[in-house]
């Protein structure tokens, strides 16, 4: 099946319009998100992270770095990527605009004019290049991530256009010249080289489905064949960590440092969809299926080596040295929402439910000012956190700290939260599919042009009850379909013809619908243990513990010992009043000298007690802390 | 007990020379190592592995930067350290002239000119700062290695005055000029700064040593006192990294950069053996107790994170990411070495006998001309060798490798390599101490200045006999003290007293001896099964063999898939004639998706089986192939 969206040039709020796929993407004029658990993020989104964001690169001089085009800026501070978070933060505040949050057209305004003063005449845009006293443009296109930013100018500037700023819009004008100024160096008979950090690809293509631009598509394209034939320097990173070491037709799995790879793969999604290349389409699938099956964290978070922030060989997935990057999540969702909307796939919704409850909501601190780079799943010694005005240089680890000397993470989470209701929708042949659950109001019109309403209201990811009722529908049948997560064994639909029991999978409910009618899906929320694979040698004899779509913890404030805990994995955890509990002990580890002996070290053992679990999201909030994952069962 | 050393400032070929402590160690003119494992690795060494680092550095240009003091080397290669590699050959070409291997005095004197070419008119000497069109001098305190490379040259100094060069050697004189310029610069009154690397400490003491100027004591010892307090600028790696996050005085364990660690360390032991300090003497063997407790390896190899080659947190020691760099080996056995001679605790020996065997045995390949950097226990994806010409960039896995852009590897082995017969003998109170089993021949002084003799036969590691036979004596008592690893249950002592059980530990011989007089020490060599302790996440769940001293592995150079290996832990490794074999199956898993679920997946198992394992030294020496120390068990 395969629906065309109606207007692939529509101004509309949402990341992506492919031109074709099995599900049309709403926008964000036609899901709203109104409450619950994604609500209060992207309320605090858009009160605190946007501010705190823009104070920060005000304060370390990255909106400074935007002089004139002829004039670089005096001791120009910060990496060369710090305008792409100018960039992404310009998106994630057009995405807010679009979601009917803080006004923030002025700022926007203000912005893109600081941007647009620092543009060369012939559409050349980067700070840290080719002014007097700078490096040549292009002079280092491994590390230099010119061409990377620009793609991120290119989707903010798409983002700018269809939240309200339409095709007359200035950050747009900005975007085009450089993309013009892309085409014209990179084109087939210009420089044959690659950026070492992809991204460019995705700014492109969107920016043809929104311009109808093709030579942006054809861009695109070339960029991603090109890549992978070793042209960017040796490097004792390797070819690998740039995705430059084989082309992506020829890849079977993700690898190199993980957002490179992942963004990569997303952009090749879309070039796949906008040529008809369904070859391509399936190569990039594949590599998805099994980098999730071998390289994924029971978080959905991907990358395990701090040293390249890249992905391990298969199965080495340590948890106390999980780099699991926030910017990965975001990738990752990119990667599945583009394969989602192209083959209707459900199992990608799991991806993104997963990575959204277990990496997005885990990255940012609750009062929206501070943020995890990385994410271990077992924090073996308490961290401080820094002070509030204090910059991490270091990535791994530790407490949510409040920037980054690369602080690629806050703004890619923040642009994804801003849109996020347009991932909980789309429309498919015969009516609307839900893929993500919480509180939403949806308008939109059917693959043939009826228009529909629904309500959503649940508790998720707390309770599993969704309720969704029709707001407005004409009198010819359509179809609503919900999605049964595979951990929701037990589920129930309840609707005006009574009570049944659904498995995991889509659950198709077809009929004429009445205004007010209501669907009711209980999706069970009992806790569960959960196994890993046995190759995975890092979480060996461990069990974790998951509730719905959440990933919990062990987390010690005070003096718990959570390296000599011990799971009872013979209980199955319960629900109690402070969450979820598991029955565990405690071996404490007798006289220490070499760890290494002819069986393991005798150990006393205290009796078996409740021991409370949180929600891993929740981790590292009440200050500093322990924490494990995964469990050493008994 | 205290051995005073007759005089510590006489020429004899040995590393360490301390003025006091329980133990004398003996020179390359008093013990020989004249067969066996030992004897054929330094054969290497001398023939291979010396010319093969000369011709790389020669071939990068990194002896080629020694230009004038008043001309910088126009494009001088190579990193800020690479000073330190020729003066690590031309310790390693001291010491093998020492051992009487190969004739290299006019080699040493052709190097040792173009070293002295470079040095400045005040004594100042590096290849890449202070010179026209160079960095200012000591104006990188945290990345320049300024220091760190004074400290080799000391080193290098002095062991070329102790293999026959004497107190005239103009090596010597060179140091002795850079030595005074360092104090000249950083004394009590000079810039009160700290190298990022530690290594000047050792350089310093070792001088002092073996020529009696009181200030480069007393400078080391103002360095060691002064580094702990930030004085380094702040760093993404954390000051951690460079030792200079909390005074020794106050360290628990060791932490951050391995090797810095390691170095810092051992010069700490030096300054607190020279200047009575035993109050720091204690506090350096209880960071090396609890580090040996949490943080080495199996191998006994250091260091466990890709990312800044440091120690991780307690317990944290993955297997398919170890790190174990041979430098961190090379080091620990110095400072092993310095600790046993300060306390005469033969737990050091076990150290020393572990990490030799598993780490400095595994480091390079048999021809000499290639070498591990790093010390991966699991080697998941067969890797090719580089060709015999190509440098490689980084340092993580893979097969041995030629040469590294960072090289400080091989030196450090060769040079330890080429001193080794001084690890193996010491002089204590009433005797002598044998620390590791070798062929040899010994030929010193008691601490009461009678002269003895003995030779040591042995098939060490692979058998376990070592037959002890005196070849000069006199007619008065003195003590044979033979060293029962832990690891040999069941060994005997046969005397012409008879044959007697002992137990581990030190055996003490102690009578009037005659000439041809023989003692042997029988050390059963059955293989063993070794588990981890259960706070070692990554190793959970497995078993590891071992035998002797040596670590063994399982090792797959063609098809059969070690992921899916699982090793019947109820039947004990035998003895075979390929080596070891243990019982072993293989669990075939199933289809793949999402690799967390309710149970472990299905999978098929195969009938158990023998599986040869080799050790962990003689691994990836048979072309790619893949490789686990650790065995999960059934």
């Amino acid at each position: 099946m395969t629906v065309t969206s109606p207007d692939s040039t529509a101004v509309g709020g949402r990341p992506v319009v492919p031109a074709r796929g099995a599900l049309r993407p709403l926008g964000q004029d036609e899901v709203r998100i109104t409450g619950g658990f994604w609500h209060a993020r992207q309320e605090v989104n858009a009160a605190a992270t946007l501010p705190h964001a823009r104070s920060w690169m005000d304060r370390l001089g990255w909106t400074g770095s935007f002089t004139g085009p002829d004039a670089a800026p005096v001791d120009r501070r910060g990496r060369e990527f710090t305008d792409s978070e100018v960039y992404k933060l310009l998106e994630a505040m057009s995405w807010e605009v679009g979601r009917g949050g803080v006004a923030l057209e002025a700022r926007i305004a203000e912005l893109t004019g600081i941007v647009a003063a620092a543009q060369a005449s012939d559409g050349y845009l980067h700070t840290a290049f080719g002014r007097p006293g700078q490096r040549d443009r292009y002079s280092d296109m491994l590390w230099g991530h010119e061409l990377y930013c620009t793609g991120h100018l290119l989707q903010a500037a798409v983002a700018r256009a269809r939240t309200g700023g339409g095709q007359a819009d200035p950050l747009l004008a900005v975007a085009r010249r450089a993309a013009d100024h892309v085409c014209d160096t990179f084109g087939p008979d210009g420089t044959p080289g690659v950026c070492g950090h992809p991204e460019i690809e995705l700014g492109l293509v969107e920016l043809f489905r929104l311009t109808g631009e093709r030579r942006y598509l054809d861009q695109a394209a070339l960029f991603v064949d090109r890549r992978g034939h070793r042209t960017l320097p040796r490097h004792h990173f390797g070819w690998t960590y740039f995705s430059d070491d084989q082309p992506v037709r020829q890849t079977t799995v993700l690898h190199g440092h993980a957002v490179r790879a992942l963004y990569l793969a997303a952009g090749a999604v879309d070039v796949a969809v906008e040529t008809g290349d369904d070859e391509l389409l399936r190569t990039v699938a594949a590599q998805f299926d099994r980098t999730w099956a071998r390289r994924t964290y029971l978080t959905g978070g991907m990358g395990s080596r701090h040293a390249d922030e890249s992905f391990g060989d298969d199965f080495v997935l340590p948890a106390d040295r999980a780099y699991s990057e926030t910017c990965a999540g975001v990738a990752a969702i990119m990667l599945a929402w583009r394969l989602l909307l192209a083959t209707g796939d459900g199992r990608y919704d799991e991806v993104i439910e997963r990575i959204l409850y277990n990496v997005v909501a885990t990255a940012i601190g609750d009062d929206g000012r501070s943020f995890f780079y990385a994410h271990t799943l077992h924090q073996r010694t308490a961290a401080e956190a820094l002070p509030d005005d204090e910059e991490q240089l270091g990535f791994g680890g530790g407490p949510r700290a409040p920037w980054f000397e690369v602080s690629c993470c806050l703004p890619n989470a923040a642009r994804l939260l801003a849109a996020l209701s347009c991932y909980l929708v789309t429309v498919d042949d015969t009516g609307l599919r839900l893929h993500q659950y919480a509180d939403a109001e949806i308008s939109t019109c059917l693959a043939d042009g009826r228009e529909v309403g629904l309500t959503m209201r649940t508790g998720f990811p707390d309770d599993g009850v969704v309720t969704v009722r029709v707001t407005k529908t004409d009198d010819r049948p359509w179809s609503i379909t919900l999605r049964v997560p595979q951990w929701a064994e037990g589920a129930e639909l309840v609707t005006t013809y009574g009570r049944r029991h659904v498995s995991a999978g889509d659950i198709v409910v077809y009929r004429k619908f009445a205004v007010g009618e209501e669907i009711r899906l209980e999706l069970p929320m009992r806790p569960r243990f959960t196994a890993p694979d046995p190759r995975i040698d890092a979480t060996r004899g461990c069990v974790a513990v998951e509730r719905g779509p959440l990933v919990y913890c062990a987390e010690a404030v005070g003096d718990l010992d959570l390296d000599s805990l011990r799971v009872d994995e013979s209980v199955p955890p319960v629900d109690t009043a402070a969450g979820v509990a598991v029955r565990a002990r405690f071996d404490v580890p007798g006289a220490e000298s070499w760890p290494y002996g002819r069986a393991e070290p005798r150990s006393a053992t205290t009796p078996t007690t409740s021991l409370d679990l949180v929600p891993y999201h929740r981790w590292a909030r009440r200050g500093p802390s322990t924490m494990r994952v995964w469990l050493p069962a008994t």
